[in-house]
């Protein structure tokens, strides 16, 4: 389909295409569709920006990831579609792995997205094999490998589901999720939380390693500083003050 | 794949997997199923509930729908999954005509939910033949029978986008809109805007016509008092409210 320059909604709709090309591919699936438009509708109303208390809980987490002795970024279909290579780049810039882990779980998928990571440029992609089972998951996203998220110290997951959520926190590690529904059980579970859109948050986070690298100082006061669940009270309050805002205007 | 009922979201998830099996089906596009989540998360943010002014606009709808001489109910892929039996049993009770318009339209498409709808029971449903166009809309979406949405008095579009919506409103139709979020452009454009899930949404709306179409003295009442800007206000007002009694919450 075209889309016309013109619409209103011009930036959702060529993402909305591209991912309706990604369910043909067999790399994003039905409902990850569904989880994707309900971030467009979190994001509407965060007012599609960075917030500054997103700013800083990106930059805090890219703190952990290089304070982290083991970090893995966990991948599944609907990351690697949206920023497949700035994936690729972040885990170069912080030292990460990359494991793929997906919800709806195929041998083919998991190769499938895999072969989208590394035609991205990843290196040694984990999650083809796995050796391990995360505690506490009924579903395949139990499957993990020891040289990756299950040794892992630190777990980066993007987009990710409320069950592997706690698991992973359950299991000793510290979770950083990337979730634009700052009510939902993985943005409650996690130790670190960036309530922002993905295709934004990432490349903030490749600008911020390369400073904080140098900066061992400000990594430790991030930290130390950051509290999650006031960082989520904030985001919770943006959407409130803006929905407050919106009725006021549609009165007007 | 299987969903435990023990799951926090059963519900969302059985339809979620219903949803996907009528992508297979080629009934809903992958786009759709964006549409889909956008639904989702302004439900969860009103309480996945019926709320007092849904229940008025409803009831008004089908008021309005009673005094219609030729009302049609516009019918898309999403639509026909979530509730294609309902839709029928609801045409039946208002004398309404059945038009399948869709916004990814082929020729195949259209047949298909046709083809679905009529297995749900619809007689007569037009759609396959346009022989007219709407003003105003550049896309595929254009299409509309003389017979049907071309002529039609009242239009019922349930998921409608902003453009069509805008269009028909222009064409001097009355629209009632089914849309959970208040602040869209159809949800604004629309004569009558229900912000409620399309499958509480319907069943009500039927249960109402049997009472109002005993009672005219009711139905005009209903159509003299209502004020949809004011009415999509209270939407937004108790999506507010909510999102600050989930905040009281987080921080307790």
């Amino acid at each position: 389909m075209q889309v016309s320059k013109d619409h209103p909604r011009y930036k959702s709709l060529v993402v909305r295409e591209m991912m309706s090309k990604m369910v043909k591919e067999g790399i994003v699936t039905p409902t990850g569709m569904i989880a994707h438009g309900r971030g467009e509708a979190f994001d509407y109303l965060l007012g599609e920006r960075t917030t500054e208390n997103a700013l800083n809980a990106e930059e805090t987490a890219v703190a952990l990831l290089l304070k982290a002795s083991k970090p893995v970024i966990s991948v599944n279909g609907n990351t690697a579609a949206l920023c497949g290579k700035e994936i690729v780049h972040l885990a170069k810039m912080v030292g990460a792995r990359i494991e793929v882990n997906l919800f709806h779980r195929t041998r083919l998928r998991v190769d499938k997205v895999c072969r989208h990571m590394e035609r991205a440029g990843a290196k040694g992609v984990l999650g083809r094999e796995p050796d391990a089972l995360l505690p506490g998951i009924s579903s395949e996203r139990a499957n993990s490998t020891i040289e990756g998220i299950f040794s892992a110290d630190v777990v980066l997951v993007p987009l990710e589901d409320g069950d592997r959520a706690e698991a992973l926190v359950k299991a000793g590690k510290k979770v950083i999720a990337i979730d634009l529904n700052p009510l939902s059980r993985t943005a409650k579970a996690a130790s670190i939380t960036i309530v922002d859109e993905l295709t934004r948050a990432i490349p903030n986070m490749i600008t911020m390693a390369s400073s904080l690298k140098a900066d061992p100082e400000r990594r430790r006061r991030l930290i130390e500083k950051f509290d999650n669940s006031e960082n989520l009270a904030e985001s919770l309050e943006i959407i409130r003050a803006r929905l407050e805002h919106l009725a006021q205007e549609g009165k007007a």
